[in-house]
């Protein structure tokens, strides 16, 4: 890892900017196979399966049976570790339940807002070398607290037409309607319009690599809406001479395993610390089994040594982390002065790890900056807030003037009509 | 309009839907402003300006000289509209501040949600035929509530480069920041890159034609959120033969005028109820100076009649209209069965425009069926949710094995690593 001491603060943007991507000549593949999908349907995923998964699938629906053999295939041991963690995060996302909000803003002029569950929701778990059962309970459980009445299930099977216990074993816990065995564009494809088994929804979560990602938005122009735009994950750590060297090493670690394109970042006030975590990282990638991954990451990541607190926190909200993991001594007072994260890890005990698993907070975090604008999934990504008002005899005559007034001088003189019929009539 | 009495169920989905639209040669128009407007800054900006507002300016933003003199220009009447208004927004925003939930999900396992202010907001406000001032409140309300830092707005100029009075006077009154004098897809490029004037912002909100549109798509596929997609203004009426034919054809109205492209609906369970809305829509529409758009509009719209009140709903809910009035007799009772709106007015006395200028709802909806899956503006979309943990060492005692254990069985090894070495700590 490179170690930057006391950069510029004109030299802060080009210190904590991420590496570019080109993602133009991906989006006429990506167009193509959803072009197909919208076509024709369910005949068009079983070929895109079996171009891309190798498999032949004359069922797209994961069976009764198949869900039933699964909860024979995992350990006692896994299936308690899944339920403590969907204990949790229910815990922490049935805390986020709104109770709706009703106000007479001036007599006889009363206004509402209402939750209300997305009817159908999607949700895509990506296959590849780490089968991801701890997203399904990331997406599924707020969803099913919501009150979403479908909840779609897509995941890519492997060669021989299975899908991981884990994931059907996490699916079922956190209470997936429908589960599909189609994976890639095909399966955002088959959510997004709807085919002869997959039921359209109206909104897309979860994960993927870059060929999904351009799948979610594209669908997101026109036809779905989806979780948020996202990148390659990362985590920034702050840290001071008090801190532990071994902890922070582990949790730069932990994010650089993802891909070779994850970012790690240490901001320090600490040149000392800064190098014994530069020592301690080096000694620890040496026995991961994902140490080559860790190793290529680490090529585009940062150690950076800054004078004091603020610049730490200056230089943390300009770059907007997905994970940001705060292990100074006064760790409470820098968390209050977090604008730009999309979680956060407060103190020496608390890793990234526990909240990508059974903390109770949601993994789903917005990434590449997005986190300026994008809150991580939580409940509220599952339902609308929808406005009710309802105006009296009385607040008519209270608000008509105003509502006229206006109306006229936008030149819209059929907006003016429609309130003044009803104060003429209740004038009467 | 047309009358469709007692569509058959598999009929519904093909009566309800939305006319279609191409949208792909103005993409490559779009993309080239664009791309102009982030290599050369304000110098771009000018000459679109001059290209397609045909004006040419020095200063793009208005000055406090400019803005002293717009309050002189309008009415106090108009003023105190515009304060009266501001009022109700104001309250029924603050109203839905969210205090931030913190939750122990097990013991030394605290997790906590806050929510922080955007940093950095854009508002557009659209120039062409009416001057829309009411947008101004609508967007600049609640983001000053919420504590946004910058309110950035571009609006159009006329030709001899001054914006509307009333605009401005909305935008003082509601707390914007700056305000510059761009319009169409260079203001939303402006403000989505930042120029030498302009400041870059997180997310953009406001109406616009179809070009703006277009652009806020573009520019939210990388670079910064959008409040939503949109199309044409809609609004659906549900009303039976108790309702009064006299608001009803007035709420019809008030959305056609909206535009050529704007789509009216009515829903009833009564024969001889559409067709006195039929007779008295023609009645009012000969007296309405927009009365062409609104007759062009009223060719997209349908009078549907339907069996009974499940009927009504099942159709409304399907077809999720940006504005659901609903002036039958058993009106509570139906907006409880709501599932699919953007903003929803209850009984006679509540028309549409009571919302779209002063009733203290947003007006910023979701069109063309997005509403079964975003909400309208509201003081949600100016924060984000971010959320915070923190783990004791009771806490990692705990909740280790659980996340040791998942994060094994998902082949992450440094994930479980970074929890192992707390737990061996703490252990000791």
């Amino acid at each position: 890892m490179k170690i930057t001491k006391y950069p510029a603060k004109e030299d802060y943007a080009k210190l904590m900017s991420r590496p570019a991507k080109d993602a133009g000549e991906l989006n006429a593949i990506v167009c193509g196979v959803l072009n197909d999908i919208r076509k024709r349907g369910d005949e068009a995923v079983r070929e895109y399966e079996e171009r891309f998964d190798k498999v032949a699938l004359t069922e797209l629906q994961v069976s009764e049976t198949e869900m039933a053999e699964a909860e024979t295939l995992i350990s006692q041991e896994l299936k308690d570790a899944l339920e403590h963690a969907h204990r949790n995060i229910e815990a922490f996302h049935r805390a986020q339940q709104f109770e709706g909000v009703t106000l007479e803003v001036q007599a006889g002029v009363t206004c509402s807002q209402k939750s209300v569950a997305i009817e159908r929701v999607g949700l895509y778990i990506p296959g590849g070398t780490a089968p991801l059962f701890s997203t399904v309970l990331m997406l599924a459980t707020p969803a099913k607290i919501a009150g979403c009445k479908e909840i779609v299930l897509c995941t890519p099977p492997a060669k021989d037409g299975s899908v991981n216990p884990a994931i059907l074993m996490a699916a079922r816990i956190a209470g997936v309607s429908k589960i599909f065995k189609i994976g890639g564009v095909q399966a955002i494809g088959a959510m997004a319009y709807g085919t002869e088994s997959v039921p359209k929804v109206y909104k897309i979560f979860g994960p993927g690599n870059q060929y999904v990602m351009c799948a979610k938005q594209n669908v997101s122009l026109h036809d779905v809406a989806i979780d948020m735009p996202a990148g390659p994950s990362e985590v920034c750590v702050l840290a001071d001479e008090t801190s532990n060297e071994t902890f922070v090493a582990a949790d730069l670690l932990s994010q650089a395993e993802h891909g070779i394109d994850s970012q790690v970042i240490l901001i320090t006030n600490s040149e000392a610390f800064a190098e014994k975590v530069e020592q301690e990282v080096e000694r620890q990638l040496n026995v991961l089994p994902r140490m080559e991954i860790a190793r290529k990451a680490l090529e585009n990541s940062h150690l950076i040594v800054v004078k004091d607190y603020e610049e730490m926190m200056m230089l943390s909200n300009m770059y907007a982390p997905e994970h940001l993991i705060i292990e100074t001594q006064n760790y409470h007072e820098l968390a209050l002065q977090v604008t730009n994260a999309g979680s956060v890890f407060m103190g020496s005990y608390t890793p990234e790890s526990a909240g990508d698993y059974a903390s109770g907070t949601n993994h789903t975090l917005p990434t590449s900056g997005y986190a300026t604008a994008y809150s991580g999934v939580n409940l509220d990504s599952f339902v609308r807030k929808i406005t009710f008002q309802e105006i009296t005899a009385e607040g008519v005559k209270g608000i008509a003037h105003t509502v006229e007034l206006m109306a006229e001088n936008e030149l819209l003189d059929a907006h003016c009509n429609a309130m003044r019929v009803r104060r003429l009539s209740v004038e009467c």
